[in-house]
């Protein structure tokens, strides 16, 4: 029994037969073209329409966001950019599907060199280019297998069209080598509830039908898992499946301290559903939604419409919504710098929004406005906020512009380091711990090689969220967690014992954590949370946590 | 009175009047070609050929570093692939002028998009293709006026055909808009002791004649001072004059507590120099250029015989060798990985070198036989360590390897926050400040528009030393400072108050920091230490320090 480490996406555990995805097609050969190049352009157009209808047809069936996806990879089959580079390289004498490999493999690389969202989506393009040289070369495509039984689904990667035609009854785990967490793989196991684990060392070798336990939550997978194991993941699933069913309460230690579980949100509409889930409002609401593909920043109406309709779904509760957070992996043309050598550590977040005050002071602007006009208590919070010096632009701002609650992420190793003199100013913090853990630790969260050090259980990144909730404690202000971390059910109860005082999620996971908050008290959390600082790394932390108060 | 803000190199003051450096010319008009391709590209040939001789002629006449990057820059101009793109440009119906300055861009962006070194020598690019349309126009090429008295020299940004003419009698200061702290006119402005500030926001309204100061250390240009202010800068100048030429004696406070001054340095060709400055071993030998420029590792005999030449200029003094520190800024083919994203956060230093053991063993071995074979007390650490698991690993690895001393750098900040933990199993730490500053401020050092938080005066990287330095003083272990910080003489103090017991540095700013140590007593450097951690600013940090103890 060896373990296979990967990224987990989601909180799931399930166990069953892999099955393999086939591996893509080899690459064409650079033989010269025979017969004519008419012919060949020919051959070339026919392929790129079928693939393309076939994508549009396959959009179709899946609906929603899937078929967004697929009908723009329809659309890069038939760029015609793309096709006059094929065309060109047929005038030069290459065949058909050499010349469609080499075209699409340049404009990939292309895409690869811009890094983040679009580099991810090279795996799109991939997909597309080995699609149309099955077409030319008379085989099926690549694709997802079919089997009546239920099965662990391993591949290099999965592009949109494998995704979307999933049958999820019969799909128990996705496990891929490649991709990270923001990867299309991610982004849909994500959306669609499936347990999954990217990026996994060693998922090459696993073998058609090998019976293995993919743990999200962990990150693992086991191959050859003994009876107790598989005993144990069959307890998890049953578990969990009753704490989702569970009925909607507060959260709350078992001792009754009171610990409120509020959404992430990243747009209006998905409010209802994170009321439907017991969310009792909102600890991150992301605006970036109202910024991207925009080529200048919405008006101060447009967004007051939007933040309005946000605030109504939560009358009374608290509702924390974060200031535009722009650079990084979420690039604004109008906000932003390109060519950053190292965009995670550029100017990003109230770096860039201090650089175009107005689009801050719009946005603020907006924000109060709407507040007004709604029964929600509004919090407004900065993100990538580096000191007290910035704490207080930040504050000074928002309270001018009307602003009643003001705060800041502690996202920056160096803010968590100054936390006493932040909170002299800020109302309160909220602890990303997604940034500050890849601070922290200086290792890139969206990169592959160095996944392992994007662990929020690393007890230097606990020390740091101690100190945040020691000076929170002193001055009486809130501190609330939003990052990733929330979500883990175990760390959630450290958390709080390292002093946090609300926790904010996926709202999918808001029943995991409500149900481990319900087995400690806050006297277990605060030991588990001292095992936690005390440990060296994040393994022994979780189970030095674990062990102090089993349940 | 208004301050203009850069990056400062090295810790020089001057005052005088501005002298502009002329403004690039004009991009050349896209009018098309008139007359026959033939006789553009013969115009070209022509231009080139000029330029390739005129920078190789001043490349004679500056010798050493200088030649080799101006003979760089002749070769450039003789490229064959950018030779063919103007000539297809030319037959396309381009103009001359125009047919060079676009096949140059467009080289230019593809190293621009490189980043890092390759992206920093786009300026010489640029330089080169402004010669050679300067010649096919008939005008003079941009370079640097010439004047009779001294003066603080404003650019845009300096060449190496610039800077490499200059004459030094007649430059009292460099002031340039663009460039961070790795751009040509630092580099060379580091190496010839010049006084410059780059990336300065506002230098493009200096004007001809304005006297402006110059202060290196503080990274400000002054217009309009004062005469208290000229009568401050001219008696630093005369202080720094009288420290330079005192007499080398041993680090220590005014109260005899002994700091060691050690060096920095990147060859072994530069030992004997620092000796004669007064080092007192070596803090920081960076072995990477044993490794550029090399398809694949040196053998560990090629490897040994260096390190043997090195610790020979050091007998019974402490040499302090970081293993290879491959990535980021400095790439290896054969060890770190293309297309990170964000090359700061990815798998550099001891991650690199974990995932290739034989080149770290290999490297240990070599510096082991060194050892053996010489009288110098030999140090190794380890670059880019998260925690105590990898310090664990790599002190376990020297040791079986035979290294009698082995330590970790402090640079990630999760390794601060472990301190107690990393200090059980290290021989030592010594802090990296630089890098430690860029993760804890999370803001890469290498970028102009957040230049500003790469200052190591800010007080949340203060408290990392400062836990850094009572883990050192609890285990009864050193806790050395490698970073610019030590250079900085009021803060090499700040640093001893914080528990530093070594501070290495470039040579060059040893005499400095010498003097400034002798000036305060242990008491006072904790009192300035405690001051300047108080802080919420690195501005009122070093005031803070400053006023405690003023002298």
């Amino acid at each position: 029994m060896s373990d296979l480490l990967g990224t987990g996406v989601g909180r799931g555990v399930a166990h069953g037969p892999v099955l393999r995805m086939a591996d893509p097609l080899g690459a064409p050969s650079i033989a010269p073209l025979e017969g004519s190049a008419d012919d060949a352009k020919q051959a070339v157009h026919t392929a790129l329409a079928a693939v393309a209808e076939e994508l549009n047809e396959r959009g179709r069936l899946a609906g929603g966001d899937a078929q967004a996806v697929l009908e723009a990879q329809a659309l890069m089959a038939q760029d015609p950019t793309l096709l006059d580079d094929v065309h060109a390289r047929i005038d030069g004498g290459t065949n058909a599907e050499r010349a469609v490999h080499e075209a699409f493999a340049q404009f990939r690389d292309l895409l690869v060199g811009m890094g983040g969202y679009m580099g991810e989506r090279a795996a799109d393009l991939d997909d597309v280019a080995q699609r149309i040289v099955a077409k030319l070369r008379g085989v099926p495509a690549p694709g997802v297998p079919e089997s009546e039984t239920p099965f662990v689904l391993v591949a290099r990667d999965l592009a949109p069209a494998d995704t979307a035609l999933l049958d999820l009854d019969k799909v128990l785990a996705l496990v891929t080598r490649d991709g990270g967490p923001t990867s299309h793989t991610a982004i849909l196991a994500r959306a669609k509830g499936i347990t999954a684990i990217v990026g996994v060392t060693g998922a090459d070798d696993l073998a058609e039908g090998q019976h293995v336990v993919v743990d999200a939550a962990a990150g693992t997978v086991v191959t050859e898992p003994s009876d107790e194991l598989v005993a144990d993941v069959e307890q998890r699933i049953a578990d969990r499946r009753a704490a989702l069913a569970a009925p909607l309460t507060a959260g709350a230690l078992a001792d009754g301290h009171v610990v409120p579980l509020l959404a992430n949100l990243g747009s209006p509409a998905d409010a209802q559903a994170a009321v439907d889930l017991g969310a009792e409002g909102v600890g991150l609401f992301r605006t970036e939604f109202l910024f991207l593909d925009s080529p200048s920043a919405p008006t101060v109406a447009s967004q007051q419409a939007s933040y309005e309709q946000l605030l109504r779904a939560f009358p009374g509760k608290k509702v924390v919504v974060r200031a535009l957070d722009a650079g990084a992996d979420k690039p604004l043309p109008f906000l932003t710098d390109k060519d950053e050598e190292n965009p995670a550590l550029g100017r990003r977040g109230l770096r860039a929004l201090r650089n175009h005050e107005q689009v801050l002071r719009d946005q603020l602007t907006a924000l109060a406005q709407a507040d007004a006009a709604t029964e929600a208590d509004l919090w407004v919070m900065a993100p990538m906020v580096a000191d007290a010096e910035e704490t207080e632009y930040f504050v000074d701002l928002a309270r001018e512009l009307g602003i009643r609650t003001a705060g800041v992420m502690a996202e920056v190793p160096s803010l968590a380091l100054m936390a006493e003199q932040v909170l002299r100013s800020a109302d309160f913090v909220s602890i990303g711990t997604n940034d500050l853990t890849q601070y922290t630790m200086a290792a890139d969260r969206m990169l592959g090689t160095v996944a392992h050090y994007q662990d929020p259980w690393h007890p230097a990144v606990l020390r740091l969220v101690a100190q945040l909730g020691a000076a929170g404690a002193d001055a009486g202000k809130a501190v609330g967690i939003c990052g990733e971390a929330a979500a883990d059910p175990l760390l959630a109860v450290v958390l709080v014992g390292l002093g946090a005082t609300t926790l904010s999620m996926t709202p999918a996971a808001l029943a995991d954590v409500r149900a481990e908050l319900g087995k400690h008290t806050l006297d277990e959390a605060r030991e588990m949370a001292r095992a936690a600082l005390a440990a060296s790394t994040a393994a022994t932390a979780r189970s030095a946590a674990a062990a102090v108060h089993a349940v």
